[in-house]
């Protein structure tokens, strides 16, 4: 029997209404042919009200309790949507993360999958039963103590599902219609795409188009998993949506994928380093023991050479970081100044930045992007304020008040718009 | 290590504030050099919540379903005491049913006991843990699915842990400070017992008084554990509460301990039966099989033997139940008749009516206290309508607008007032 993955986020099955429009997908699936394994989030707002008890009792709550806790949410959504399958005739049972067992690491609130044993879920569907629903986000430790996977988890649950079963698809179903060439909300020339390489949307994840989770199309690529992104509030069919595939699946793809862009960057410098070898690494490793997630690094050679009050090579050193992690990385910094591990004479924060990026694989083939992407930025008097590469990437840094005119003129000038 | 067994239940973990209430409560056992299992019920509300969601999502749920989603209010309790615990330095650890494992029978939602290894739990205690915190009212079934006990549930998993761990005693924590002569708000005389023999509180709990499920103090009977009802809200000590015991741990017992009541009975009298071998089971089996809980039950002879329309020798029968399952009886008996199985001239249904009982171990060996009850109830002009008895309780119906009457006659009649 051919076997497809959906899984229904938060605001999918946020009451027993949107519960029961889930069900309804999933019948249709079942109806074609398939066994379906449905992988739920919790209600929307659940988690939140399960975290917001667990750190009002608790600041510094030991994770496995906060695990504990917190996964139940999945495993109410998980009973009340086998139940309103089986109002549906649709023979259906519910999976709590130990039952199947989702075995995975014993590292709490960031747990990692081990293995998914199929040999429970595949004795039901060899019984009658043609859906299994599983509880996202958690699983279970060696120890037998519940795991969660972290925020965004159950998307990564849905993948790891695809994969161990060998699922002819992974379907995402979330509140947008798919994967677009940038937000809808910042220019309304931005087009839905049909497919979309696994590295592209890689990249687009961890840009901060926050419709998949970076670590599901990680283990999307590894396994080649097909994904798809399509809306829960709408009329699907096969077509719909987004397909995130190996990049041998699309057939034509353009230079530039998409363009993204986040607005909670700050740009931090630290003026007048020594510039000598393990510099680099005596300012980046308290900031890495800090948890600091540093994103983009420029390291110029500074004018001051020479200068009487420094008399060996000088340098600056830039890097970008998430605004709220800033006064812990200025702490972080500062306490590695007092201790000696670092010396500079000034530390300059920025916190009116926004990083917009070009992404798409046709880079690797194509010279002249990164030319052109600042061409379009200099007609619009965009000042750039550091700018960071990958294969598949370009990235700025740039006033935080240009990001909006920066993501439309770049959509404009790749002509994104065009399919 | 002396061992305890403590419960709470849902008003007594309403919030975070009361989990830390009762966290203070196990914490001083800790400190007096006990380990302690905490057994708690869901947040109140919670699981009505959730029994809410399902019932709107399939009126004839799976109950294998019906309990995996309630079972999660408890789970919810026991990480947040666990972690409210932990705050106040009192090493401690969760447990859901599967974990522990709580192994139960198959029947979901109504699931017993089949054994709870101490395993897992002791070689936690070995690491050092102070407190096991158990999820109350659920287990897992042979299937690995989660069951519950049914309402109230929480209680009987108190007595089950505390009769398999070989508690020294297990508290129930409550809304009540305790037992007594009867219910406080009928009669300001009423009492507070310090003990109470087993037998005695399986009858009140039976009769009415729903401070303990009646299938906990059975499993406490059966396995002499001595169950302590006793305040969430007040300061308490080693002599607070009532002690549920075995009744040679009471010294001197008085003939009648307390004076229970129901208003919830219905009585319905079939007139004009055929008095014959075999006619009871007639009328009870379809009865039992609408899952009637039929209580009181009285056959007389009646006035119309010889009768020109009835030939044979006829009678009346007369039983008592729930008021909320007078319409499903009506239906099983004239479906009966229908039927042919039963033959009956009327059926007079009488919703008015009360239940009051008089309970103690003491009438074993007391002669003239059914004289005495009933002289009572005569003197206040009272009519009963039903009698029952058994070897430590009488039990009248009359008519409900007597009850509270009745009541204070009778806790006076056996001076409960006093110690």
């Amino acid at each position: 029997m051919p076997l497809l993955v959906m899984k229904f986020g938060g605001t999918s099955v946020a009451d027993l209404d949107r519960i029961k429009n889930a069900a309804a997908k999933v019948k249709r699936e079942v109806e074609r042919g398939y066994d379906v394994i449905v992988i739920v989030s919790a209600m929307s707002g659940k988690t939140n009200e399960l975290v917001g008890w667990v750190e009002a009792t608790s600041p510094l709550f030991d994770a496995r309790e906060y695990d504990a806790v917190v996964a139940s949410g999945e495993n109410i959504t998980a009973g009340l949507m086998a139940l309103t399958l089986q109002e549906m005739d649709v023979p259906a049972r519910s999976w709590q993360g130990w039952q199947v067992p989702i075995n995975t690491t014993a590292a709490h609130s960031s747990a990692r999958f081990v293995d998914i044993p199929r040999e429970n879920i595949n004795a039901k569907f060899a019984e009658g039963f043609k859906v299994a629903v599983v509880a996202g986000f958690q699983g279970v430790s060696p120890e037998g103590r519940v795991t969660t996977l972290g925020r965004g988890g159950s998307d990564t649950t849905a993948v790891a599902f695809a994969a161990a079963f060998k699922a002819e698809r992974c379907d995402i179903y979330t509140d947008v219609d798919g994967i677009y060439t940038t937000d809808p909300r910042i220019t309304t020339k931005a087009r839905k795409l049909e497919r979309i390489a696994f590295e592209e949307m890689l990249e687009l994840a961890s840009l901060g188009a926050k419709v998949l989770q970076t670590r599901s199309v990680e283990l999307a690529m590894r396994y080649k998993v097909k994904l798809r992104v399509l809306s829960s509030f709408e009329d699907t069919d096969e077509n719909s949506g987004t397909l995130v595939c190996d990049e041998d699946d699309i057939m034509e793809s353009k230079v530039v994928s998409g363009v993204a862009f986040s607005r909670e960057e700050a740009k931090i410098t630290l003026f007048t380093i020594e510039d000598r070898p393990g510099v680099a690494s005596a300012i980046f490793g308290p900031l890495a023991d800090a948890g600091i997630n540093v994103d983009m690094i420029v390291q110029n050679i500074s004018e001051k050479d020479y200068d009487e009050a420094h008399p060996g090579a000088v340098t600056d050193m830039t890097f970008s970081c998430p605004i709220n992690q800033v006064a812990r990385a200025k702490k972080a910094l500062e306490d590695a100044k007092t201790a000696g591990t670092i010396q500079y004479d000034e530390l300059i924060i920025d916190e009116d930045v926004a990083k917009v990026s070009v992404v798409g694989i046709g880079m690797r083939s194509h010279a002249g992007v990164a030319a052109k992407m600042f061409s379009a930025l200099s007609t619009e008097n965009v000042n750039i304020k550091v700018i960071s590469t990958s294969e598949i990437k370009i990235s700025v840094l740039i006033d935080r008040k240009y990001m909006e005119l920066a993501v439309q003129a770049l959509h404009d000038a790749f002509e994104l718009e065009k399919a």
